[in-house]
């Protein structure tokens, strides 16, 4: 036994394959399971996801197209499918629910905790929901009742409603010898809450603290002083706040301060995956729990949405430009060289509006900050703006010989990247400010205002200097 | 104590004070400094620094701008420089370290564990570096030298080369009484290796496993069989496999098989947000390193280089328009729907984009069904394109009463749409094949692609049926 960091290098001549061994390709269990199921060997199929634990079989249930899912499912073992249900997508879960009668649903959920049933519940049809939660014991009904009486998006939703109290003048020693009675931690609970009689929050104490201290001393002298999270609170403001503490664990306690429960670990890393998940495919426009293998139809009008809105932007830019027709037909040149306008716009505004939305996220704005960054952006615009309008110029100037031209791109360029590059952060602050999620209809409005303003103050410079 | 979910939720008088108190918002501290800042009250600013974690000062150091954040680092308690330091990011790093003696260095990190010193080390001068080095006692330059020896991107390189190491022939109290001898654990300790005389790892178990069973079983008895890791592996493809598996620990084992650190908790999470990050802003075209608070030359430039190669993608697309000069002229409408035919594809395009790479990123394509989602993407294209060529036909018709423009904008429509979308699953898995990172390079080749059909089709299209 020793805490050490690093052995004495032996080669041993047998160690080659087991290197290989332990280096384990993403992909493997993907195309195994392919292989399987394309040679219809439903035994062997079963037998490789008996293997599987929870986790792996839900991802590679994702990992599918729905008409193969089936056939995976029904290889689940039972006592996994409970699981497996809670562990995927709100998707996948469904389509697995369809025709699920609700004594089969009850069988399944009935050794999970509640909130992977809560979770599921969600999923199911009103009538199964209903007969699911008559058929649970009186302690988890309630407990699941409290969990969908929550907001959607409140921290109580999230939350484990399963703790571990202690109180304060009992030993360490007392702690573990409980626990042992009572089998009463499993692979989540690191972190123990010490209560009052009236199960207020009065600290808190971690795993690590139980084993290395002396048993015989008392939680009291352990325990520390914990921040706490109100269970109405928006989850994605409550991430914010954790990311910004770096905390892995937070006790939860309702309006009247008394404890309801934990975020731990698990429930942050989820949170925080969501997150970046609907940023980064909200920014794209497509819906957030769009799965990869999503039937043909569903995939196309989830992302048809997006599309329609787009397409109104689109006109209005085009109606910009219908603005402008006698100059257009006049010089052609200004066709050719509209689209550089508006492209290298919309790139730098993209790019601030990025920066902006992580920034947010990351709960780095607020206060006088945000003028600060409005001053900078505003050079980096300028900056940018002209560097790239003179290369733009020049290249212009080569290719048309038309220093009108030449000159108009120069100075819609400089305008369309310094305006992109303030609306990039101007854009996503305000869209917070009214409580609409930046990174959902952030990006199609920066194009709108790119698009328009590139295109207006191309044009409309031209028409100026170039119309007679 | 009690394994409880829900108290009487007895409503107290006094309690109002408290639950407003349990809220945190995410800005209170930041517009408290700031205040505090714009005051030039150094004291209250030490004073109020004195109370923040290593974990907050790093992130409150991130939200400020480089002229503030020398002021607030005079004000960091000495014993807390050194983990404030190894916890901001390279940019802040860098700038804090600029003038610091190899001495002063030294003196900050001597209570790091190698993980941190490393990290530090990477950012600094040469001859800084080795100074420091050179001050480390004996098996902590070791482990320095062992964790800089490995590439960037290796999981050697994120690994906690500490890891809590017990013989399977031992008892869980004999462990237990071992670490409070020792005061081996810390708050990352969750995960104990149980490692033959060879330091080969055999297997491995959890603290919660360490508490919950009986004292007198045997180690043997409690652990499993962990999957591990090749220290040279790259620590992104890591990520894929550790997120598909649902790991939150993993041993780390070297070429000849011996147990050389681990990818803990904390580990993880930290590869999840930066490959999380890369992809978000890599695909807006932003350095994953630039922070928001960078001064405005050095924003400037990161950006640039993106704005550069957008340039010469957007001079492509001029080159293409250029081309049809002759029909631009003749028809002036066609300058003004041409934008709409390239920002439907674009958009259609970067919806398929980001779904794979988040596909990618979740490890959920591999074998033949990226087939299947070749064959879907090619439909979703189709779909989408023909409903809304149709909306643009019509809108077209409305406006320019010109029943070929409504037909080649219509056809130009649909064909940039499904190649959109096509191209938005190929150029992806092109690139990963290629192994380059599809969110660095993907949007700006789609990009172009997008623009260069959309040209293309609409503008070919036109000149073959409207150029008389």
């Amino acid at each position: 036994m020793s805490h050490q960091t690093n052995a004495p290098n032996e080669l041993q001549p047998e160690t080659d394959a087991l290197a290989a061994d332990v280096q384990p390709r993403t992909e493997d269990k993907l195309i195994q399971l392919q292989t399987l199921l394309a040679e219809a060997d439903q035994t062997r199929v079963c037998s490789f996801l008996a293997e599987q634990s929870d986790i792996e079989t839900a991802h590679l249930l994702a990992s599918f197209p729905s008409h193969d899912r089936a056939r995976i499912w029904v290889c689940v073992p039972d006592d996994l499918k409970g699981e497996v249900l809670a562990e995927v997508g709100e998707d996948v879960r469904t389509a697995l629910m369809l025709d699920m009668a609700p004594a089969e649903l009850s069988d399944l959920t009935k050794d999970l905790d509640a909130q992977d049933i809560a979770e599921i519940l969600e999923t199911a049809e009103p009538e199964v929901k209903e007969a699911v939660i008559e058929s649970l014991d009186d302690s988890m009904r309630e407990q699941v009742q409290v969990l969908h009486a929550y907001d959607e998006d409140a921290v109580g939703r999230y939350m484990d409603p399963n703790t571990v109290n202690v109180k304060s003048d009992v030993t360490l020693e007392t702690v573990q010898r409980y626990i042992r009675i009572k089998g009463l931690l499993d692979e989540r609970s690191q972190e123990f809450m010490v209560t009052d009689k009236e199960n207020r929050l009065v600290g808190a104490f971690s795993l690590v603290d139980l084993v290395k201290n002396p048993q015989e001393t008392q939680v009291a002298d352990v325990m520390y002083q914990s921040e706490s999270l109100l269970d109405e609170m928006d989850v994605h403001d409550a991430a914010v706040v954790l990311r910004s503490k770096g905390l892995r664990f937070v006790p939860v306690v309702n309006a009247e301060g008394l404890l309801v429960g934990q975020l731990n670990i698990d429930n942050i890393m989820e949170i925080t995956r969501e997150d970046a998940d609907s940023t980064l495919l909200g920014m794209s426009g497509v819906r957030d729990d769009e799965e990869l293998f999503a039937p043909i139809m569903t995939s196309a009008k989830s992302r048809g949405i997006w599309l329609g809105i787009n397409l109104a932007t689109a006109f209005l830019a085009a109606y910009v430009i219908g603005q402008f027709e006698a100059v257009l037909s006049q010089v052609v040149a200004l066709a050719v060289l509209m689209p550089v306008v508006a492209s290298m716009g919309g790139i730098a505004g993209s790019q601030t509006l990025t920066v902006i939305i992580r920034g947010l996220a990351m709960g780095q704005i607020g206060g006088n900050n945000r003028w600060w960054l409005f001053n900078k952006e505003l050079w980096v615009g300028a900056a940018n703006g002209l560097v790239w309008a003179l290369v733009v110029g020049a290249i212009a100037q080569l290719w048309f010989a038309n220093w009108t031209v030449s000159l108009v791109i120069t100075l819609a360029i400089v305008i369309n990247m310094t305006v992109a590059n303030v609306s990039g952060i101007a854009i996503p602050l305000i869209l917070k400010r009214m409580k609409i999620d930046p990174a959902l209809s952030g990006a199609v409005i920066l194009t709108t205002v790119t698009d328009v303003v590139g295109f207006l103050s191309f044009l409309g410079l031209a028409t100026l200097l170039l119309l007679h």
